[in-house]
């Protein structure tokens, strides 16, 4: 196994060959120096897209002006260098509410740039259940669907009763009180009663458009 | 005000008269003769219904024998004296799933005893969302709306969205895991995205059925 | 179902019509200038009231600049366009401390807004008890009452004992320690010892508010 | 220090000369050989009372005939032998409902084994608090209250707010959902808006009495 | 939408036409005759799988004799009728210790029932990592991986860590004090340094088998 | 019973006289100009103390400016007009780190207002017992003993064992991590192993000094 | 790696050679067979002890009966084949109650077993610190403490206070109420003002002599 | 026992003489006057090495300022005086992400300051398992293994399984959302499969050293 030790991190070089998931770097607790290096040396050694998660602007703007040839998404708080070509594969992203919408944007983006083929589809809430209906065709025809939803997270066991296809639901911290910051909408979603929706972490649309690559990854194996 | 001491327990006499809610007991913990001795001095000294909730079907026998002209529903677990004529307030029991159906008996025999007109809706879990569509004009037409629901709890929401009357959601402690034995639906309810949606205590589809009898109070008062 | 798709939400315009709700926006992580278009579409396809909850003084003042017509109420931090008429239904809002009030302050006037006739009583907790008691009738006369109350939530018990009328408790986030934010408030007002009152989540003045209209809705109805 | 060594427990044979509180043996997880043994010697080298609590009926019986001479209070599943002569310290033991009887049963039970003068208030909870006010007197005429309460455990506010000596509030266990075990109505005990009432451990009558006991030993200072 | 309404149940008749996904019935609260009618209703209308979950074997037995052609497997506590012929989708169930068999039971024998080519990959824990590492290329071969842990839940990460398939993540209530019957296992396996994994609920093997359709359902579709 | 009616608060004028107890308004929430006509209108229908808890040095001041004849003492952040003169009766305030200062020294502060003879011990944390058992005398001489511990809060149980005193526990939000805020040592407190300690809201030293208020009422009645 | 493949389990067989730790079996949810078959295969491949732990007193007897030479410890519930020979590292095992003896006891035997040197203190709660401090010479002599509490825990704290040398610190689930079944004893064991003291899980006597035993491991290092 | 009294502050004087481990201050909370205070009584009657935890850089500037002859530590915020020189135990400090770094770094820069030989090992989570395996020879040298992990806290199984030596788990607070704050992390560590590991509080990297000076300590003892 080739590693690259830049002193405060050491970087994996050969998970994109060995494992096959594209690089994706946690922003949060690293200086734009930090992150730059660490970009540098993955974009050197690997040829896929590269990225950063939870990036404020200014810090993102001094990463870019470090490394160049990348792009800011400021609704995502998104870095990507190289994104990759889209594939075949849909994913389509429902969210709840407008309040969800970093959360989703994070998904959207993070898909896009690992090349899955995204459609997104918002304001779909449990509580005005027509808006959900109209979209039922459109959520049927994706490969996947990423339900982004705080609050009590409702719109996962919906979306799972109408579609057949995965369904990856992402809790948000969207909310207050019982909302528990959105332990309640990732406990709800486990509790759901849709059979086979699966869960990630609460506010994790990196999570979640990765877990649909994983998807696509296996749609694209010969058979 | 006046009290009867019966020495394990001081039973108010004159509440139906001064708050105008009818007397139940709850039953866990007490004695058959503990009980019948509390429902003989309500009927004594009242002149409306008396119920007892969350009695077995033994020490139920034993109380009616001690007691005679009651009623004991053993889906609900509750026993009745002196039934309320129904009256034209009608509320509708919505159940998510089979086995939120003791809850939703409580609900519906404690209403029905009351005087209350009840009409039961079950299996329209959001995750057939279409037959909850289906039962959307027999819900709109109620006066009031009891959802019954464990798990996620989402049809809380569902319901909340479509009705415009007083909705009134019990989170019940069935399903597993995730479900925190109703604690997870009991939060979601009050998380919910619904406007105006009022929660009551996990599994109590007594404390439901007395919410609706509040509203039919209200509804009775000369204007 | 028409909706009026402004790229960051997707509003519902005959939710008025369809359901028989006011329509009620949630202002936290929207911008004064999404929160103008809200309102000014909704007031566009709509006859009623719009209502945009927990908005500061500064982005209001920079949504009225922008659709102008409406009012700021800033202890409830509400606001308001087509204020609805008052109605003869009556809903007191009693506080428990002082402490309580911007919660308290947020269900009146919402529900000023909504078309009820508010009356509010302040600084009745439970360990005064006398100047519940000395409320009692006027708390009587009201067709609902909505209880606003932190720490222990005592005072809904307190209530629910006294009136006959629904009782719809709200928890507050106030107090320290053991009140875990609302938390401890909110699941003690459902394990409370008074039969049928109902709680929506802490802090949700509007949610109180809005179970009251729920109500007076059911009350307008042809007989 | 003098202790006596029984192979499975250590008894500290001068606590009551060195500290002065009374001998109290906690039953649970003790067979009553060993329960035995170890009342023998505290009988054996002390001069004040000997208690066990948590004793169920039969193993009580079993102790009792290995060590004559003491008593068993079966409400209270209290084992006694030379119980203390009453003093003039008065403690009010009230308790909310039926379900908290064997809880307030062991406060009273043991209060009066270690020289309490006590006296018992029975269903006084909030939700019918003209019961409660009828009592005020009575309470106030004692030099400390036990106010015993599940559920929401608002009477310990309620009576905090009457009375102007000692309260300690015990939560109970009783009720189910939101009560969480006891847990809600201890917390919920600690946000109280009455001010300088005590809280102990949930179910424990024992802690109570105790923290009585403590009280009226301060009390027969010479001053 | 065609419903059978069986009294105490109204069961859905074209959800596997309109939504795809097998009929799986929840065992638990149901009587033997309720189970019975509802299986045989299912057979009657479809032409799939039926299964019924957590069964035990006194009641199964019950079931069969009234409703012949079906088989029990007790390790997983499963009913089924018309099971599924193996389809090409290959899913691996690796569970990390003996005390996780029974839920990896359900998950395999589930996936079985409903068409999935299931291999089992037992006692492969991370604090023996190198009976992980031997499984390595039988796990990379599938096309899902269903990850069986309680505990702390770890092998979840690392076997994200190691395969680029999707990966389901089954917390279990094994293990004892701090796993807080599974809870521990399920926020560990959300928190997951591995990315894009995915969870459902605790001891829900079933979930996780559904979850697994659902990829092999997309995958089936015509490009 | 007579209240002024302040706009923003109602306050009641004859508690003190009622139920004999000091008046404290909670600061937290009010802003200068509500506190200064509360207190305006305590002292000038009240003739004991009047006090202020969790106060800024800023709006102290400004509170002082407009209600003159007060004190503030910055370390309790707490206000007082016309102390109390001192009693008989001795509390020890027994803290046990540094970290624990100000919640002791609210504590000492209220108790020495409100007419409390008032001993601090500092720095008697369990992990070096022999500081601790170096007071024991000082301990014991007093009528009752606040103990203030963060953390794990053992320094209540060591004194528990000590004294015979009553012992007022206050569990602080000192510490880190698995302290939860003060949570565990509360919690702690209630398991505590020595019999009859009783416990305060977390950081509550106005409640333990309150509670010990209570017992020297008690012990200036006349027998 | 060689391992052996029982069907049910698969037994890592050179652990004991790999890792150098003995090897323990968990017993709970494995039948006497399973067991006795995983005890013949560690003995048959392994030079060293074998446990089982968490026996029951009859399944012991079946197992013992099966695999001949072990012994059981039914305070302990432990079973073992071929106890290590004692070595010079000394492990002192303090206990706070007579409660929580089952543990000490697991503590003790697997100690023992595995060739630690072990005394036991008992009853040394902090209530009642003098016994503890009359024991600080035998502590202070040991290579390691196991402290082994329940309640609050506040005994960890202690000893660690009054030792240098390791700490190893056991919650125990006994108590009732605020102790949340050991949950409350783990986190104030974390949160403890002693330096340097670590804890394992709650009732893991087993946990707490494996510490040692690598504490030991090390100390018989060449150096 | 000898004791400096500094008014705020009581400074045990002969710890390090009587206990024998090193005089470690916790920062926060206290002026820099105040740690310079306590820090130069510690090192006029002490001779050991005095460390003050948790200060920031501008803080730790005014102490050393004040205090001269000490070392600050940024990233691990730690403050110097007197380092101990190196003894021959080996403590690895291995930590699973990058933004694991300052906790590590604290125990890292504790254990070197009190005479422990320190090697560092980062970026091993779990998640990419073969850097953890690369370094497993380094771990098994160590004679104590400090392991300092977030999120799900699984590399404490893993080197857990590793090593044979004392293992040390520091669960962090890095992450988001399901971690809690560290709370997953410290309930998985004890929860894990792994045998004998240990663990201390949430982000103390100070305690996992101090653990580790305990254990250095016995290993010097004369045999």
């Amino acid at each position: 196994m080739s590693t690259a030790d830049l002193g405060f991190a050491r970087v994996d070089l050969d998970r994109e060959h060995r494992q096959g998931l594209p690089e994706v770097v946690y922003g949060p607790g690293k200086t734009p120096a930090q992150i730059a290096a660490i970009v540098r040396t993955l974009l050197a050694h690997n040829t896929g897209p590269v990225l950063v998660t939870r990036v404020d602007e200014e810090p993102a703007r001094a990463v870019l002006a470090e490394v160049p040839g990348g792009r800011y998404a400021p609704g995502a708080r998104l870095l990507v260098w190289r994104p990759a070509s889209a594939t075949a594969f849909t994913v389509a992203v429902a969210a709840a509410g407008t309040s969800d919408g970093p959360v989703a944007d994070e998904a959207a983006e993070v898909a896009a740039a690992i090349g899955l083929d995204v459609r997104t589809v918002i304001d779909v809430g449990v509580a005005g259940i027509h808006r959900l209906l109209a979209e039922t065709e459109r959520l049927r025809e994706a490969d996947a669907v990423i339900v982004v939803a705080g609050k009590e997270g409702a719109l996962a066991s919906a979306v799972g009763g109408l579609v057949a296809c995965p369904v990856i639901a992402v809790p948000t911290s969207t909310g207050y009180g019982a909302g528990l910051e959105g332990v309640t909408a990732l406990l709800a979603m486990h509790a759901s009663c849709a059979a086979g929706i699966t869960v990630v972490n609460i506010d994790s649309g990196f999570g979640a458009a990765m877990a649909a690559f994983r998807l696509a990854h296996v749609l694209r194996r010969p058979r």
